[in-house]
């Protein structure tokens, strides 16, 4: 079904693999089978959940998935800053800021947001602020308004304090996060590929499919998930269209 | 030179009677005079200083101003929360908080965001955030970027939360402040006088001049504090040009 250059497979994780708490029907053999003929990389936009989390809950449905198969927008952010030899302040959570330890040695050329609750003070968002006063670019990891918190009520997200630090910096944040080109072009990079090599699957014709074509790959949409009818009238062409990721 | 309708004076407060800690020459003078023929009002954005502490920089500066004849952006949101009936979620100081005890009475119908500084905590943003969710109008008392801190670094001010606020509901900001009509009209409600029975004078072509010709009043503008001579080419025409107050 690809066209005869594709050499690695990339693939969103919910609603594509999972809805819920259940596997998509045919989701955990047609990972098995795609594996035989194909390297492959998950990729979700969490940045709340390291990768070994993501990895559990996917073996624990099923899945045959190995640690360094799993992409998270942490690892993406940390790809994007080891390329600038830079480090950032981030405005993420405790754990999530542990993970980059290991850029310390670099300047603070960015100013980085994800999900970083209650890490979302006054004194850290101010020191943001001065970081992108001296210079600093604006990066948003993840861009949602919101989130259903623990107590099922609804909770403000990191595109909240992407927007304060835009307003008060006068800068515009650049999105690391799907469906940036940067994204899709990382990934294939830790494939050793180009982009044209790598075809994209997801439920999301804007994040998943418009985004990986932008950035030159194929993308082939499921009908999982978040897919309505309505988005195929979007003007997005997919290269292919799927009932299900059971149907490579 | 008033029209002969005029009742009232209104008029700003920095750059109009002072530049830093000195009187604008002859300003002292003007005032009394203007004193003995009307009623005048003083109007000025702050939300961290009180009335009071409004008044004692005036009277220290020599001028002859009495308390009730001050009118501070926090006596503004409490009069426009007064005329609605309602109380607010509020995102300021303490000590301002505390200045609205009095409509604990009434329903939370709003959110009201001024200079809140270290109060600008996730858990108080997102109890506001819940607040709007649940039907409450978002008002920003002021809506700055940034403000010289005591360090004399910059630091993010109130309208870097109302922005933040603005993209978590999906809500644009009612700004209470000079320049919006609200702010006009209740200071005139406030001397029992209709906005064209008033003149408001000042030295912000946009804050001053404009906002209150669009709510119906006279207004003169004075070159002195932040006037600049290009401020007469942006199609705004004031009902009078004085050199500064003193010239009244």
């Amino acid at each position: 079904m690809f066209t005869h250059n594709i050499k690695a497979v990339l693939c969103d994780i919910g609603g594509v693999l999972y809805v819920g708490d259940t596997p998509i029907e045919g989701a955990i053999d047609a990972i098995k089978r795609i594996k035989e003929r194909y390297p492959i990389r998950f990729l979700t936009n969490t940045t709340q959940k390291t990768g070994v989390e993501v990895v559990k809950k996917l073996q624990e449905l099923g899945f045959e998935i190995q640690q360094e198969e799993v992409i998270t927008a942490l690892d993406m952010t940390k790809m994007f800053l080891e390329n600038q030899k830079s480090t950032a302040e981030f405005l993420l959570t405790d754990n999530a800021v542990m993970f980059f330890e290991s850029l310390k040695k670099y300047p603070k050329n960015y100013v980085v947001v994800g999900d970083a609750q209650h890490n979302f003070s006054y004194e850290n968002l101010n020191q943001a602020f001065r970081t992108l006063l001296k210079g600093a670019k604006l990066i948003a990891v993840a861009n949602n308004r919101y989130f259903q918190d623990h107590d099922n009520e609804l909770s403000m997200d990191a595109g909240c304090f992407v927007s304060a630090l835009e307003y008060a910096s006068g800068q515009r944040a650049e999105v690391l996060g799907k469906p940036s080109k940067e994204f899709y072009e990382l990934a294939c990079q830790s494939l050793g590929l180009s982009s044209n090599e790598c075809v994209m699957i997801g439920d999301d014709i804007e994040g998943d499919v418009h985004g990986a074509q932008k950035a030159g790959l194929q993308a082939v949409l499921v009908k999982t998930g978040k897919f309505n009818e309505a988005d195929l009238q979007k003007g997005i062409i997919p290269d292919q269209v799927l009932e299900s990721i059971a149907k490579l």
